[in-house]
């Protein structure tokens, strides 16, 4: 970690030093046979990532670009959308769903809460006219995790598509796209993958490509066919310029993910994410997602103890070199968010305990000193 | 230049050494202090760049999602635009324009020749109410520029937004946003500012802005307000993820512009722009544009000599080390084209013109050897 200063928010996240250095190669042809490989291949294995055989597709755009792209290539003015919210960015699909036109339906959980698959039936069956249903798989404004695979099996039933924001999740926690049934789901670049932001990722089903066109798309530069035709080319490319640069990011960090296996990523992911659970609850801290079974894997939320001011506690956490996060609009001020997605191991995720217990022991909050450390001990 | 390929093509270009170095540093948060600190002093220069009061923003996307954050932004359906085109590019803002349900009036010039603003003037005599029309400054698939400032004085008679795509001149060429009155001003990374794709740049007038707040934007992810808005808060902030390694480059790279003082690179492109020109007339070859006082100052499009193909030109000349690009849809097969822009010098060119030289000489081509030289002393 050296000198700089530990990278612990819910996205961007460190990246390897060899990733890092990947990007310094010069610039190349965006239209030539090298950036024509690199794609072919970096998309060959997000489609591992992503457990589907479906079309994948980089734009170089962050993750609300991706949600842009699947809302816009599906939805005209007076279509109805029903969108599951319990967050920040399950709220951001509503308004895009909106700005694009939609007739939107929504069933709101509280923040903190996850997704009752139950009540999705119930508007499902109430109209039979939803030609998509959102649903946020990592609410990383939250730390809660949503029950993708319970939702998906109610909305098969009707037809209607089930597009799956796993912006903050993909690549660290197990969402298998075909498995599931997913029909346009998301990742982003600086979550998971470790590498900067500027590309997003989008998986498209063969029910997804139907309705596209079919589908009036008011968007240009996130219109799927051309993705999809550009790909085809010779050589293969994007249809409007890649970032080159982050290509060579993400090729060098989906090699670090395949060295390492992509279980076994997954597996550090919950690994890691067990032990900042039981960190912060050993410091007497209470987790702000509702129960534990509906924990993010890759970003923890924590209430504030009584008294204590985010921005004074994040402060003093990073006078002890680590960087984490507030929380975000009704949240601010009320919790904080360890990011632990990417590169991240034990080592990362007990400094960044450590210097949590030490801040909260400067604003005076009774600690009992390292029994953070004792509690880790009995899950490794 | 050592042992990697000169890039020559219109975009992306070849990068500083310290540039590419610069985006190998620690990824930080988007939402810090340090990414505030440089996303204004990035777009301060940006204005002393465009020329211009008027706000400026940075986009993560490409220029062809600037291009839809122009039209995004102040089209609704049924809304008249004037799209002038005389290349792939220029009619891109055409084909976006119809995207976004605007009923598109065209003044089309030949390819090869520049947009006449006579003709603009008729057709806005005919309609009273075209609300936007679209110039592309540099057509960077034919080698054309276009007189912007002739056009705009006929636009501002008018009443009508003038948006501009100078995506692959800005920096490179003379673009005075304010003494021209564009409203909305397009740049793109990865051509004059030699920094990798990923990045596009806006500009917005008041009369911009005024027609903006009017307008139901059918857009999420390049919502114009929304970046006005967000770089207003503390620390100033863009509204979704900004790509931290590509501000990274930005800022190298304006550093790099400022210290070389910004008229001199502008008549550094104009002095490599007429070495490139001189060059290939004296190896008998003809250039694409139909007169001389239109051609581009950031790329030369030349028309290929009879009986020569241009995937063999283009990899003749790729053997000798340099990358140059080929013409696009229509032009397929008729010309090549030198992208000369960015960090572009004397010794770059000449080492492309010898290039190609060598190349012609190779196929069987007749060329003074060495005339191209004896041409450019006359200019040095």
């Amino acid at each position: 970690m050296g000198r700089d200063e530990l990278l612990m928010i819910p996205g961007p996240t460190f990246m390897a030093e060899r990733t890092l250095k990947a990007m310094s190669k010069p610039m190349i042809s965006h239209r030539g046979e090298e950036t024509g490989r690199m794609l072919i291949e970096c998309i060959e294995k997000l489609k591992k990532v992503f457990r589907t055989e479906n079309d994948v597709f980089i734009l170089t755009a962050s993750g609300t670009g991706a949600m842009e792209a699947a809302i816009a290539n599906v939805v005209e003015p007076g279509d109805r959308v029903l969108c599951t919210t319990c967050g920040k960015f399950s709220e951001r699909f509503k308004k895009i769903a909106e700005v694009f036109g939609a007739e939107v339906l929504e069933v709101a959980s509280e923040w903190g809460d996850a997704v009752d698959p139950e009540r999705v039936k119930e508007i499902l069956d109430e109209h039979d006219d939803v030609k998509a249903v959102t649903v946020t798989h990592n609410e990383t404004s939250t730390g809660v995790r949503n029950p993708v695979e319970e939702i998906s099996r109610i909305v098969k039933d009707y037809g209607t598509l089930l597009i799956v924001d796993a912006i903050s999740s993909m690549g660290g926690d197990h969402v298998p796209v075909d498995k599931w049934n997913i029909d346009i789901c998301l990742a982003g670049s600086q979550k998971c993958f470790a590498i900067p932001p500027g590309f997003s990722f989008i998986s498209v089903s063969d029910h997804a490509w139907e309705v596209i066109n079919k589908t009036r798309r008011r968007t240009f530069y996130f219109d799927l066919p051309a993705y999809r035709e550009s790909l085809r080319r010779k050589p293969p490319q994007t249809p409007y310029t890649i970032s080159i640069t982050l290509l060579y990011a993400l090729e060098d960090a989906l090699k670090l993910m395949f060295d390492e296996g992509l279980d076994n990523v997954i597996a550090r992911h919950h690994h890691v994410a067990k032990i900042a659970r039981e960190g912060v609850k050993a410091m007497g801290l209470r987790l702000f997602p509702v129960s534990e079974d509906i924990c993010s894997a890759t970003v923890t939320a924590v209430r504030l103890p009584d008294g204590i001011r985010e921005k004074e506690l994040r402060q003093k956490v990073r006078d002890y070199g680590v960087v984490i996060s507030g929380g975000q609009d009704k949240l601010s001020g009320k919790i904080f968010r360890i990011g632990h997605m990417g590169r991240v191991t034990e080592r990362e995720i007990l400094a960044t305990l450590q210097a949590i217990q030490q801040a909260l022991l400067d604003l005076g909050v009774k600690v009992e000193t390292d029994a953070y450390m004792q509690a880790i001990e009995k899950i490794r």
